[in-house]
């Protein structure tokens, strides 16, 4: 009998080809270990889709191997599967501790505190999960306490970066451990999986830091009230944010649910800190001078139902917008959000607030490595093989040629897919089979019940609407006793087409007639009758195709 | 009797507080103007619609004083309304010879040649419309053949920039006619109209023989086919992709119907200059080797229909993606469309394409005026009023801005919204009434007969599908002798969901025989019943909300 020769698996669960959802699974011998659970949101194709979890077939396929969830960093598109995995796989979570401070936060809101077995882990740590060993190792990104991870197994070290960038001004903490990296690199790096998410940027990304010099030349000249937007997990944008209204003696107050849940945990956890005596609740604002606010809130993406929106339509229960508010969107647009966050800067604009964005000043960096960064990133790991993650395919395909240009070769070099395993063995690497892997659409308490058919008919009804055609026949003759009756939503305006929906009723009583005379009894006959017939009239008329519902009652 | 004070009505009919459908209405005394009439694309929320044209209530309550519609150029937001209006409201067309040319291939598709009255005006050319005379002014702009309008009133002159920027080296033609416009600077200026849509840039924008220099290195460096995906329109554009395939001796042939439209108009106006020699058709392209070939085609924006996502998802009949081919996108996202446009470039990628887009290499540059451009328009028009135009109110308050900055006072400028009118008269601007503006929704063949009721309708069944209930019940004494039968759409997909569907047939039956019980006959209350208990139902069990839809059937 032959040897097994030994190999570790790589299986990308999620985050390839799409910038959302990380989850990679790595197997070796008996025991699988997971990296990052994260959700992403849906593509507009995704009608009244919440939001969208990896496939985990795979895992509960193996459920007995599995070791654990390592997290690199607590952003949704890395922990916000977490509730829905765990309640099909409950093993333990490692991960720093604000991460697992924004963990605990939605395993409270799933009712799951208390029955999830969870493990922080600090830079420079390293846990057994059986024959791996996962070492954390500290980055910089736009949330505090990120890692990249270092799996030691018998057959090699395999570096994940995580989201990373290098920001050799960091806000609190300090710079990434350019020193384990590269002491890393010199004993050898079988793998690196890289972030990918900036590779098509030149240069490098700025420091978070600069984004507090901009703050400060911009709240050293307001003189009324200031109110900025972020994304609620950026502790050290809020921090910097916190120490401008400082300076310049403003009061700070936080608004919108995610803001006020992060900040709390930030700063019980000691990542944030806010002077105990310019920390206001939001209904003590209106008892200081307008020159004394700085309100830090969420919406910075125009999220409809965020404290910004509300602010801007008038629909805020504690701020209304005021001519003369300062208002700073210190975020940039994620991909497909241009409109929502365009439509809140003119909105802000039209209340007569003085409102600052991208477009106008400095007031945002991004979390991701340029391409300089990454060429650092890999001169140091320096790995015999490499993958690049967290990018939509186009993403992936530059990085592969950033890493080609360093010198690697482009065998060594695996754009894979979801599902697809790559195997790693003393006899080099090999992309082999696949395994499961997808879109698991949650629409509501709904976990995977919305599939394509539900989804191409709320487009069909979405474009066009709908009609429905009810009609009652006896069971002795199939003689119509009563109807056709029309009923549309979503089609046009019946009031006024009422001469359209009069036609309509009398092309369906003919199309039956007919069927009567030509003795046709079929439900599913007198149905296509139905359809057809009145597909074939509306489309004459409107140029549009509703969905048809023919529904025969029989008495 | 007080003798009537002379003055002129400036009403924007479109193209204020949004990027499309440019429409502006000018009246003194007894005549009326109009400059342009575009279409703009719906927004998300207007789900199903085709295109979104102007509210001409206005021109109809006064069509006897319309004199005509002078068209600034040939691009759709200011050409694309053109059918729908003159449908309505037959007046002349004026326009440079480009222009008309498009208009023209837009009249046939809708059965309109012939019928409408066109006027072909030159760069310099001034025609007589009632009081009012209006004067073609040659500008740049990502079309060819774009003119500024200089409106000349026995009040004063009015000066409508169009869309613009400053190009010092243009593509064919000559630079925008800067003499002309110090001249009426010099003599004075009553009102400047000026377009926004780059004004939060600072800077010039690029000229656009510098995306040539940009093309030939890339042609330069090619061995296989070349497809450049521009917009149709941008006859300039498509002129330096022309020279750089002739410079390299590669053939070019055109492909999607909007190109082929385009450039045979072009050619055959004299706009566009193809040696007939490298002119081949999209049939042939297979006759020759890849490094002869170059394909110019739509599909810029990833629109899902056009030639270019065609190629990519290998549903192109004449033309399929090969490994090396290179793609340029030559065009930038339009907002809103970023997604799209990654996911055809993500799409090309995968089928071993060399895609160049913008965030790769200067293959684009903007139609539009940068802040130091609209100075110098500004320096040059020097005018008393100024109504900023062509942008979201975010623009139109930045364009304000920079007018205060060179010096205008801030009760000079009106940012105006459709609809409202500006007065000017020897005493002053003031802005006015109101006249009725908005959106006319085209749905098909239907045009402003799809509203709100009918798009909350479609939003609503997107989002979370529907369910019919439907039940016969006796003349005589409101007995059930059919169903209930429930049928869901958009819902869940039943075959997975049938206990849920069987409960919820029970909650319907519980309802309806308490209301018999309680000796509920009204249809109305029946149906309050049904609606109700589903609801509810459905909700605690999905936390989904589906169009309910009771159907009562009466033998």
């Amino acid at each position: 009998m032959a040897r097994k020769i030994a190999k570790i698996k790589v299986i990308p669960l999620g985050g390839l080809n799409e910038i959302g959802k990380n989850m990679t699974a790595f197997e070796y011998k008996d025991d699988i270990i997971v990296i990052d659970c994260g959700m992403s949101f849906p593509e507009d194709e995704m009608l009244g889709i919440d939001i969208v979890i990896p496939d985990i077939t795979y895992l509960m396929k193996n459920k007995e191997k599995v070791r654990g969830i390592v997290l690199t960093h607590g952003h949704e598109d890395h922990i916000g599967a977490l509730p829905y995995v765990l309640k099909k796989l409950n093993v333990p979570i490692y991960g720093t501790k604000l991460t697992l401070g924004l963990v605990d936060n939605k395993l409270k809101e799933h009712k799951l505190s208390g029955s999830v077995e969870t493990h922080i882990i600090k830079h420079g740590d390293t846990v057994k999960l059986g024959e791996f060993k996962v070492e954390a190792i500290r980055t910089s990104h736009s949330i505090a306490d990120a890692v990249g991870l270092a799996i030691h197994t018998s057959l090699g070290t395999i570096f994940h970066t995580g989201d990373f960038k290098i920001d050799y001004t960091p806000i609190g903490g300090d710079v990434i451990d350019f020193h384990r990296l590269a002491e890393l690199g010199q004993k050898g790096v079988l793998l690196m999986m890289a972030d990918s998410t900036n590779v098509e940027r030149p240069g490098y990304t700025m420091s978070e830091r600069t984004v507090g010099v901009t703050f400060e030349n911009i709240f050293r000249n307001a003189n009324q009230r200031i109110i900025v937007a972020t994304f609620a997990s950026n502790v050290h944008r809020v921090q910097q944010i916190v120490n401008a209204a400082h300076k310049f003696n403003r009061k700070v107050s936080f608004s919108g649910r995610s803001m006020v849940n992060v900040v709390n945990v930030a700063m019980d956890l000691g990542y944030l800190n806010v002077p105990e005596d310019i920390l206001i609740d939001i209904n003590e604002i209106n008892r200081y001078p307008d020159n004394e606010i700085v309100i830090v809130t969420t919406g910075s993406q125009g999220e409809p139902m965020s404290a910004l929106s509300r602010m801007a339509n008038s629909e805020h229960r504690k701020l209304e917008i005021q001519p003369g508010d300062m208002v700073i969107l210190s975020a940039t647009p994620i991909p497909g959000n241009e409109k929502t966050v365009a439509r809140v800067v003119n909105q802000l604009f039209e209340k007569g607030a003085n409102v600052i964005y991208e477009a106008l000043a400095d007031v945002h960096v991004s979390g991701h490595a340029c391409q300089e960064e990454l060429k650092l990133m890999h001169s140091l790991i320096k790995p015999q093989f490499f993958v690049p993650v967290h990018g939509e395919y186009r993403h992936l395909r530059q990085h592969g040629k950033l890493a080609q240009t360093l010198g690697m070769n482009s065998e060594d070099i695996f754009i894979l897919e979801n599902g697809q395993v790559l195997e790693i063995s003393k006899e080099g690497a090999k992309q082999t089979g696949n395994v499961t892997a997808g879109n698991i659409l949650v629409d509501g308490l709904g976990v995977g019940d919305v599939g394509n058919i539900v989804l191409r008919d709320r487009k069909h009804l979405s474009e066009d609407g709908l009609m429905v055609v009810v009609v009652t026949i006896t069971k002795e003759n199939g003689q119509i006793i009563a109807g056709p009756d029309i009923i549309s939503r979503g089609f046009v305006y019946v009031r006024e087409s009422e001469d359209l929906m009069d036609e309509a009723r009398a092309v369906v009583k003919n199309a039956l007639q007919s069927c009567q005379t030509n003795n046709v009894r079929e439900w599913a006959s007198l149905k296509s009758a139905i359809k057809d017939s009145l597909k074939s009239f509306l489309y004459e008329k409107t140029k549009r195709s509703p969905m048809i519902l023919p529904i025969i009652m029989e008495v």
